[in-house]
C-alpha cells in the first residue's frame, strides 16, 4: 500500500503522469523454474550499492531529477551504448572510461547533454571532479575512512532535451544534498524513488528483479529502466541499469550483457527511432561469496545468465508497454527462418510498420498489412510455405487463407491488450521475437502537440 | 470549369472523396527552360494511345474501376516493379512478358490480385485471352482490319484489397462495355477519367505532362498516377503510367526510366511501407518523327530525359501530397555527403522518422529530432561539420546552434504547407532529396478506424 501512496505522491510531481490502466502483470510477473521473477515491490537491499535521489530544480515542477548510485567498494561493470552516429557528451565520456572499477553512476534528467559540444563535456569533467572530491571526504560519507575516488571512476547517464546548455550550476548546487541523502541500506522505497528519479515522460517507474544461485550461493539481480518519453524533452532515451551482488569480473559481465541485449532491449521498437543517449549498464558489487567464474560457459552461470535475460526482458517490455500513446503490447514472433538475421529483419519490419501498428490500434486483424511488412523486409519468402497466426487463430497456412477463417473471432481477439503475431516462414529453424506497441492518435497528439 | 464539374461529379462516386484544400500548384506547376511543365488540364491527344474506363461494380458505390489503355500499333515499353519479396499475381505476369511491343495495359482497382495464388494468375490468363480476342475482332474495334493481338502483349496493373478472390466474373462481364467505350482520340476529360478510374482512396486524380523536342521534333510526355490510399483496400499501391509519342526503343525507355526513378518515385515516402503491387511503366507509341536515338547519352535526348524526370517527379510529389492524412509536404535535401548512398540514407531516415513527422504535423521546428534521425541513419557524421536549415533559417551551423536562432520566426515558417529541411554534412559533394508528408492524427484515424 505504501508504495502506491508514494507513487501517488510522486505522480503529482509529474506533468501528464496518469498511471495508465494497462495491466501488464499477467505477462511480466510470471514465475519460472530457473529464477524467481517477482514484481518490483520485492526489491530490497543489494549489498555494495548506495542510492540517493534529489531535485536540482531542472523541471518547472518539483521532482527528483538527479540520481546517484554509489558503489563504496567499487563495482565491476559493462555497458552497451546507442548505435547512433551522433552521441551525447556523457556517452563520449563513458566510452573513454578505463577504470578497473566504477565508483559511482550519476544520472540527470531534463537535459540530454547532447549537441552541447566541448562545454557539455567540460561540465561532466567539472562534475566528476566535484562528486569524486565530495565522495572522498569523510564529512560527507558514512564511513570511518572514506575511499579515495578518482573522477574517472564516475559514469554519467543523461536524458532530456538536446541542444540546450547543460545546467551545470543548478546540478553542482545540488551535489551536497545528493551526497548527504545517500541511503546506504536500500529498501523498496529507495529503489522506487531511484526509478522515479530517472523518468522523463514515462508514466510508470520500471523495476525488475530476480534471485538465483551461482553454485550454491544466492545472488540478486536488480534492475531499473526508463523509456520512450518524449513529451517535453526532444527525444526518447532508453536507460537501463542492472545491479548484482554476484562476484563476477567485468569481462564476464560484458559477455552476459552482450549475449542478452539483442533479444531484450534490442528487440523492442516503439517508433523505430534511436536516441543519442541510450545506454544499458550492468554492475556487480562482488559482495556475494559465489564460486569464481572464469568462463561464460561455466554451467554454474546458467541460471544467472537466464535470470539476467529475464530482468532485461521484463524491463524492456515495460518500456514498450509504457510507450507514448501505447494502448496495446504487441509480440511478433518470426520462426522457421533460414537465419536469425532473416527472422529479425521480418519481426522488425512488422514491428516498425505504421500500417500494421495503426491496424492494431484499430483492433483490425489486417493480415494483408502483415504480409506487406513481411514482403518489404527484403528477406526471400516462399509464399507457398508462409503461415501467419494472430493470437491462437490460424490466418494464412502455407500461403492460403484458412478456409474456416472467422474474422469475428479474430476481431474479438484484437480487443486484448496484449497481441501476439506469429509468422512461420517454413524455411529453416531460426527465430526472433520483437516487441512493440500500437500506433495511436494519442502518440501523434503527444508528439506533435506538446509545444502548443 | 468543365473539368471541375467532372471532378465534382466523380467525387460523388467515391467514399471519403473530399478534394483536400491543399494547394500544391505553386511548387508543382512551375515552368522551366528545358521543358514546358503545365498543369494537367492541358493533356490532350497523344497519338497511338486509346483509352477507356468503365465500372464493373467492384465497389459498393458506382465508380469507374476498370481502365484500358489500348495501343493499336503497339508500344515500346519499360517497367519498374515493387521491391517487395511478396508480389501480386499481375506483377508476376508482367515480369514474364517478352513481347516486342505492348498492345494494351489493363488496370483494375478494388482487388490487388495478391495472395490469390494460382487462381489469381489463372484469372489474368483468362482475361488476357478474352481481351486480346475482343480487341482483335473488327466488330468491336474502330478499324478496317483489326490488328491481331496476342494475350502475352497485355500488361496488367491491379490495386486494392489483398487476399480476396479476384472478381474475374464481374470484370469479364464488363469487357465488352470497356472495349465499346474506347476513345480513339483523347482530350483532357478522357485523361482525367482514366486518372480517376485508377484511384483507390486517393482524394485527387494525379496527372502531369511535358512537351519538349528530340532534335527538331516536338514530342509529348503524359503521365497519370495513383498513390497511397489505404482506407478500404488493405494496402497502398503506387501506380504510375507514362506515355510518349516519341519514337524510342524499349531499351532506351528502360534506361531513361531506370535513370530517373530513383530521384522521383523512389525518393518519396509516405509511411515507409511498400506494397505488393507497385509499378511504374513507360510506353512509347513511336508516332513522332523524331531522329533515331541509339544511345541514351545522345545530346538530342537531353531535354527529353529532363522532361521525363519532371513528369515523374511531379506525379511522385502529387502522390506524397495526397498521402493519407497529410497536411504538409516535406522536402528533405541532404547535401555535401561523401556518397549519394549516404545522402539517401540520411534523407530517408529523416523522412521516415515518426518523431520528425509528428513534430512537423505539430508545426514544431524540433531540430533535435532531425539530429536524432541523422544519427540513427548509420552514416558516419562529423558533428563539427554538420549544418541544418529549416526553410530559409539556419539552425545548426557546423555543430553549433546559431547564436541568433529565433524560434518564433522558425515556428512561423512551420505553419507553411510546404516545409524544406536542408542538411549539410560538409564531408563531400554528393546529395539526395527525399519527399514525404507529415504524420497526423488523421493518418492514424484513417488507418485504424476504417472498419469500425
Amino acid at each position: 500500500m505504501i508504495y502506491y501512496l508514494l507513487l501517488k505522491i510522486y505522480s503529482n510531481y509529474f506533468t501528464n503522469l496518469n498511471i495508465m490502466v494497462f495491466s501488464i502483470n499477467n505477462f511480466f510477473d510470471k514465475k519460472n523454474k530457473n529464477s524467481k521473477i517477482v514484481d518490483f515491490q520485492d526489491l530490497d537491499h543489494l549489498d555494495g550499492v548506495s542510492i540517493s535521489a534529489v531535485s536540482a530544480d531542472l523541471y518547472d515542477k518539483k521532482r527528483d531529477d538527479l540520481v546517484l548510485f554509489y558503489f563504496r567498494d567499487g563495482a565491476n561493470y559493462a555497458s552497451v551504448f546507442t548505435q547512433s552516429k551522433i552521441v551525447s557528451e556523457n556517452i563520449k565520456w563513458n566510452k573513454k572510461i578505463k577504470a578497473k572499477k566504477i565508483k559511482a553512476l550519476f544520472v540527470n534528467t531534463r537535459n540530454a547533454n547532447a549537441l552541447t559540444g566541448s562545454a557539455g563535456y567540460q561540465s561532466l569533467k567539472e562534475l566528476s571532479l566535484d562528486i569524486s572530491k565530495k565522495l572522498s571526504d569523510k564529512q560527507n560519507i558514512d564511513e570511518e575512512i572514506p575511499k579515495i575516488i578518482n573522477p574517472k571512476e564516475i559514469m554519467f547517464a543523461c536524458t532530456g532535451t538536446i541542444g540546450e546548455k547543460f545546467p551545470i550550476e543548478k546540478i553542482k548546487k545540488s551535489i551536497p544534498d545528493l551526497i548527504k541523502k545517500i541511503k546506504y541500506t536500500q529498501n523498496k522505497l529507495v529503489w522506487i524513488k531511484a526509478a522515479l528519479g530517472i523518468m522523463t515522460t514515462d508514466t510508470k517507474p520500471k523495476l525488475s528483479m530476480a534471485e538465483c544461485k551461482i553454485g550454491n550461493t544466492e545472488v540478486k539481480i536488480y534492475g531499473i529502466a526508463k523509456g520512450s518519453g518524449m513529451i517535453y524533452p526532444n527525444m526518447a532515451t532508453t536507460l537501463g541499469f542492472i545491479f548484482t551482488d554476484a562476484d563476477l569480473s567485468s569481462s564476464i559481465l560484458k559477455q552476459i550483457l552482450k549475449k542478452n541485449i539483442d533479444t531484450t532491449f534490442n528487440a523492442i521498437s516503439c517508433d523505430g527511432d534511436t536516441s543519442t543517449n541510450d545506454m544499458v549498464s550492468f554492475f556487480s558489487t562482488n559482495k556475494a561469496k559465489n564460486p569464481i567464474i572464469k568462463n561464460i560457459n561455466d554451467p554454474k552461470l546458467k541460471k544467472f545468465n537466464y535470470s539476467v535475460h529475464e530482468v532485461l526482458l521484463n524491463l524492456a517490455k515495460r518500456v514498450v508497454a509504457d510507450g507514448e500513446g501505447a494502448s496495446k503490447f504487441v509480440t511478433i514472433i518470426c520462426k522457421n527462418c533460414k537465419t536469425e538475421k532473416d527472422a529479425k529483419a521480418i519481426s522488425f519490419s512488422v514491428a516498425n510498420s505504421s500500417l500494421v501498428k495503426t491496424a492494431i490500434a484499430g483492433e483490425d486483424p489486417n493480415w494483408g498489412r502483415i504480409v506487406m511488412a513481411i514482403g518489404k523486409s527484403g528477406v526471400k519468402v516462399d509464399i507457398k510455405k508462409l503461415s501467419i497466426f494472430i493470437g491462437p487463430f490460424k490466418v494464412l497456412i502455407k500461403g492460403n487463407l484458412v478456409t474456416d477463417y472467422n474474422e469475428i473471432s479474430v476481431c474479438d481477439y484484437m480487443k486484448n491488450e496484449s497481441i501476439d503475431i506469429n509468422i512461420d516462414l517454413g524455411l529453416g529453424n531460426k527465430k526472433f521475437t520483437a516487441y512493440t506497441a500500437d500506433l495511436t492518435k494519442e502518440y501523434v497528439e503527444i508528439n506533435s502537440d506538446y509545444r502548443s
